[in-house]
């Protein structure tokens, strides 16, 4: 029986864990990309601590670690725009994740705060000398009506 | 004249440049993800600083930060797999770029150390109590012939 207030172990088997075998950050923290499967797009970029990758594996759904807010954060939780995980993949040391994920809730899927497709909606145009960060895809739905 | 060991500062044309937009971090970086342009599939996953990002946009050849090194890592230095970039984005909160490259000198082309197509070769199976990384991607190419 767990006791009261100490946080139960995960996997705690003796053997080590797939949670182990990757390279947490300073801060207990790994990178994630998460591309939509079907599209190829890359949605965005975020972070997980140990906990969310677990309950992200565990569940099927994308659960993060918010840094600003300092807590985990189930992707959707306000928006209902949940990301479904096909699939979860580590690179070559160990420190970085990849998600491919569906973005449900809207068709086409809004993963952006800002009610956009994807979060990389800036474009470099002009050249290096005369840049600037063009926009390049449209509000899909005001994210006043997405965000209470 | 530049004044000698003095940094020639970019752009300094008194307008804000398309780099002073971006939010790098507490070490002057900005996490960078490089996607095939061809296949859609997310090569691998770097840090740029202020200087990388500009001759990234200047060369049109991905040129990153090694963190481990400590300098400037122009990709493809030593085994010549440069990236060229057709495209660079940035995020909404300005804070993580995403790179369209073409990954040559090899087909398929080899991004990743390891002598693989990409860095994120390992995939998580058997779910998320008996869940182990397995590797999906072959070595297309042996690491000892490509580099010294």
């Amino acid at each position: 029986m767990p006791v009261p207030g100490r946080r139960v172990p995960i996997a705690d088997n003796g053997a080590m864990s797939w949670l182990d075998q990757i390279k947490w950050d300073a801060a207990g923290l790994v990178p994630v990309i998460a591309q939509e499967r079907t599209s190829g797009d890359v949605l965005m970029f975020a972070w997980m601590d140990r906990e969310a990758l677990q309950l992200t594996a565990s569940s099927g759904r994308a659960v993060y670690f918010s840094r600003s807010r300092a807590r985990l954060w189930p992707k959707g939780e306000e928006s209902g725009h949940v990301q479904l995980v096909h699939e979860i993949r580590l690179d070559c040391d160990h420190d970085v994740v990849l998600l491919q994920v569906t973005q449900t809730g809207h068709e086409p899927g809004i993963a952006c705060h800002t009610g956009r497709h994807r979060c990389f909606f800036q474009k470099l145009v002009g050249g290096p000398d005369h840049g600037r960060w063009e926009i390049t895809d449209p509000v899909l739905k005001d994210p006043t009506s997405i965000y209470k």
